[in-house]
């Protein structure tokens, strides 16, 4: 077999065919997958969360993941944001003509080994390829069905004294792509990248009445909260000296000028809870390491509706609004 | 609003918001994409068929549809070929930085318009936006959940004897879109591009005995029907004389260098039924526009163990194989 991606492999003839059966189902080691149809079977019974997500990070290989873990992870997380315990991804391909099939089968690798990690089953894919100029490398989309196990999460529900907790420390995702994309990669600076369904359903099991669940992907802590609130009579007053940040990734934010609350997070959550349940759901998170570091970092407040304020350490105060522009294209 | 995407849409900030509420939600006039979260949630009860597949066909605009429409009715007819009634789509741009927002809008419109026809829900999606010259233009994934109708429909439950029938013209998709690629585009030729599901139920219903059912995109009815009987003790003789192939296509493929066979249908499918069954199978096909000129054309036989055989109307027989090499590079 050549050991680039041509144009051949997309056509779907005899080298799509063997790409689907020699690379990627046996990475995938699912019997649902031996049929080789266009779709996948599934069992039934429940109400359901379905959700998509393309990839397109750039470069594809960061320090602490790739562009198939992110691809896995991205769609697990949004599921099990909605209150679902994922069950089922699709996975579909836009490979790049000349893309060396070495790495595409250690990216299929590493989307297996996230899957089986967070506990869910490939069980459906598509791979088309393009010609060289109209892609970059690979990009990736998976869709996810779960089952929803936790009814009712919605901003809707997020209450005046409300607490706001993050699972971890922010910014990590972000600052590490960059780097990685300036070939600034330092050691100590490392994607976030991981599956979060354990995580949330630890919290969600500790404290059902959790209002909210979101984790702060492409613009950030500041763009999600500033989504949790707007249009609403409620807003959300942020204390920047209890954000997380690790030293590393905040120095490094200043040397690229980025805003870690801007930064993109792939393994963290975003959780809006009642006050009085605040201290029990941070005790649910810090049980598990991927939420050891989780902290309350602000309060839902009717004082400045529909705003995001950060109250400085100096005891200052601005609104955070959503990203404009593009801080950090491609980071996801 | 600028009249071009540019990266900014692809942040997860503000531009981004704007070209989900004021371009996509809108167009898709669904209550379930109101909440705007990563995923949706869905009614469940019963056995599902998941499917996805991502589109990259040049150009985006040809006669008889486009990318959207495409992307719509490509996902629907992957899970009516299960059984499937199609349901839920998600749906995912990738987006090259400087597509006219015209453009978008009308893809969009146009997917609105394909799911609507077909009686599924969009109810889910994600936009990302890559730079200048790492795309083309527009790719567009979906993923599709459907209620298992008919269980059991598959390659492995082919018998000798059997009679293969296509719902209509062959090569229809493949040529419109070489010929308006090369700008060749001519009145008569117009893609096939629809969606089956309600063809595939109307021929369930009449024989549930139905062994499989597949659309041939990609590779055309030549490398679909090598898949029914690959690495099986079974054979497929098809009746050249017998395949229904309009003229004017007939004429375009021998102008590219073509063969029908190889060509992709996008509203086509092919069906194998028990031979006491034909009659009844494409009664019930012809008794729907879409399948008016259905028709028998070839037989399941052992004497040729897991090879195609085309009966020329000379009376000669030769092997087709699996489309090898691209014949039409993105042509869905």
């Amino acid at each position: 077999m050549d050991d680039i991606i041509t144009l051949d492999y997309g056509s779907g003839g005899k080298k799509t065919s063997r790409l689907i059966e020699q690379y990627i189902v046996p990475a995938m080691d699912n019997p649902a997958l031996a049929e080789l149809g266009d779709g996948a079977i599934l069992p039934g019974g429940e109400k359901l969360v379905f959700s998509t997500d393309s990839f397109v990070v750039s470069p594809r290989f960061f320090p602490g993941g790739d562009i198939g873990k992110l691809s896995v992870c991205g769609t697990v997380n949004d599921i099990a944001m909605c209150g679902g315990e994922p069950k089922y991804l699709s996975c579909s391909f836009i490979i790049e003509e000349g893309l060396p099939l070495g790495e595409l089968e250690k990216i299929i690798a590493s989307m297996a080994a996230a899957a089986k990690k967070a506990g869910v089953q490939i069980v459906t894919g598509d791979t088309k390829v393009v010609e060289k100029g109209r892609g970059d490398g690979l990009y990736i989309n998976t869709a996810g069905i779960g089952i929803l196990k936790y009814p009712g999460l919605s901003p809707r529900a997020i209450r005046e004294g409300d607490a706001v907790l993050v699972s971890g420390t922010v910014g990590d995702h972000g600052a590490a792509v960059m780097l990685a994309r300036h070939d600034l990669a330092r050691g100590e600076i490392v994607s976030d990248c991981a599956a979060l369904n354990t995580l949330a359903a630890a919290l969600l099991s500790a404290v059902p009445e959790t209002r909210v669940l979101r984790d702060p992907t492409r613009g950030g802590v500041a763009t999600t909260l500033n989504e949790f609130i707007e249009g609403t009579s409620l807003g959300i007053e942020l204390d920047e000296k209890a954000v997380p940040v690790r030293p590393a990734v905040q120095a490094a934010c200043e040397l690229l000028g980025l805003d870690p609350l801007y930064c993109a997070n792939e393994g963290k959550l975003l959780a809006v809870v009642p006050e009085e349940r605040a201290e029990e759901a941070l005790r649910a998170l810090r049980s598990l390491p991927e939420g050891e570091s989780a902290a309350r970092i602000g309060s839902v407040t009717a004082a400045f509706p529909g705003k995001l304020v950060l109250r400085t350490p100096l005891g200052g105060r601005r609104v955070l609004q959503k990203l404009t522009g593009a801080q950090l294209p491609r980071i996801c």
